[in-house]
């Protein structure tokens, strides 16, 4: 038996959309087992946080056939135990910690013959974008860059003493939703802001200077076109603020919304959490660090 | 006496456009003496490279009488030399360099009334952008972010193996010329291509990891549409990395290119000129260092 553990994501960080992304201690974790003489695969579902409409099971077992079928090997007989923390659909990187969890599991019963690059690839090609997949493999906060087809990231550690406060509303709103209000062409201007503020942001973690991250984090090209499928999206975002966050966005493609801290979490979450509960949305708090470690192997047992 | 020096820059560097910037150590010197019974400002030029069409003496100038207005004080008379190595016109922050000159000078003047901060925001007010008035103001690598009107970097140094080959064609391109090129909207995709690129470019320099900075460096938004205004432009390109260039950009609103280097600079500057002798275009190179410094006044003598 061996178990993959995978972190939960928050991707895009308000200006780097589909490029940044960082990993939480929030994590998916599949128990693996060969189990003799069962011709097929098991769940059991645990943890704190039930899944929702999202089977990422069916994920799970998808990314470990693509694995196999590589090597041109049956996949065994097996019990897959899956124990999830990450709220499904909710823009923390359920899918791709499932995509992830799949491919590294099946890789590593073949004996990892294949790369973290060769898997990474992969897995952006069945999830279909990298800011997430990247930053659950790698864990840290990590930008991402696809060119010709593959992809590329650099990777750097947050400072310690960030926090991230991640409220879930109660309804789930479907990355293929979030991304129909997508528009086919950006301002110009629009353009060089998320571009300044992505790189300041990216800069500022870097410098461990983050005064002006507030301006850095503030999208103009996709969050404006999100705020009316999120409830309350814009006093969740300046309440927050009062409270003492350092800088809020859209996780994601939503509906779970971050703001980064440095003290103060606790009425940061109670303030995100009551300008939900005055647009008539129910939503729960999750008090997180970011996660240094991506995919992990726990050993045998 | 005294003297004020300002470094050269290169910005934009591929996609990080209107953001990203560097210094350069080709420097323009501005030495200025109070002139006791002479009324009036006097030039003298000198230096490597001869003024062509921009009149930065003008600049320099301007720029140091709207400190003296802000102050409400008379400019008394002086006796200005300037010492030019910044190709005018050619996209090496000519411009940038003489406002940051003549404001840092006036301000040197008034016992550095304004902060260093302000100092920047007046540049950026007369230069109308500021990823070229940045770095020249602080030195280094920096990405600048313009937020309601106020300017904000972040700052980093080069790895110092890092060299700048700067090929100059004889021809001018006005700024203005350069920005007529440029769409008013720009498909989303382009926009999510440059930001993943001027963010991985950014990362990389801070992980001084240069591997996959010729992928990084390739802009998609307005590097297509300034080639016709350069002959030669693509061959410069693909002969720069083919001469072992790691990355390579128009420089600034151009016609300078600039090329990456760790070593091989010289078949990679004869390189691009021949590329660009075979359009019949005559040019000449500048091999440069990054230059850690920004805007520096040299003591009284």
């Amino acid at each position: 038996m061996f178990t993959v553990r995978v972190p939960a994501t928050s991707a895009n960080l308000g200006p780097g959309f589909d490029t940044l992304g960082m990993a939480l201690d929030l994590y998916l974790n599949i128990e693996i087992e060969i189990s003799y003489g069962m011709n097929q695969v098991f769940y059991t579902t645990g943890g704190r946080a039930q899944p929702r409409n999202i089977p990422a099971e069916d994920l799970v077992v998808k990314a470990m056939h693509k694995v196999f079928e590589k090597v041109g090997r049956e996949i065994p007989p097996l019990k897959v135990t899956i124990h999830n923390e990450i709220p499904i659909g909710c823009g923390l990187g359920s899918s791709a910690a499932a995509i992830a969890a799949g491919l590294s599991a099946a890789n590593f019963m073949v004996g990892q013959r294949y790369s973290l690059n060769q898997i990474m690839n992969w897995a952006v090609q069945m999830e279909g974008h990298a800011d997430n997949i990247v930053p659950a493999m790698v864990g840290g906060f990590t930008t991402a860059m696809v060119y010709e087809g593959k992809v590329y990231y650099q990777r750097l550690s947050l400072p310690e003493e960030i926090k991230v406060v991640a409220v879930v509303p109660d309804f789930v709103l479907s990355t293929a939703e979030a991304r129909a209000v997508l528009p086919d062409k950006v301002d110009l201007k629009d353009t060089i802001a998320n571009l300044q503020r992505a790189c300041y942001l990216l800069a500022s973690i870097y410098n461990g200077d983050t005064r002006n991250i507030h301006m850095a984090m503030d999208d103009v090209i996709y969050q404006p076109l999100r705020k009316h499928l999120i409830p309350g999206f814009e006093l969740v975002f300046e309440m927050a603020a009062d409270a003492g966050a350092l800088g809020v966005a859209l996780s994601g493609a939503g509906p779970t919304i971050v703001a980064f801290c440095t003290g103060d979490e606790g009425q940061v979450g109670q303030a995100m959490m009551e300008a939900f509960a005055s647009h008539g949305v129910d939503s729960r708090v999750l008090y997180l660090n970011p996660s240094a470690e991506g995919v992990k192997i726990l050993g045998k047992r």
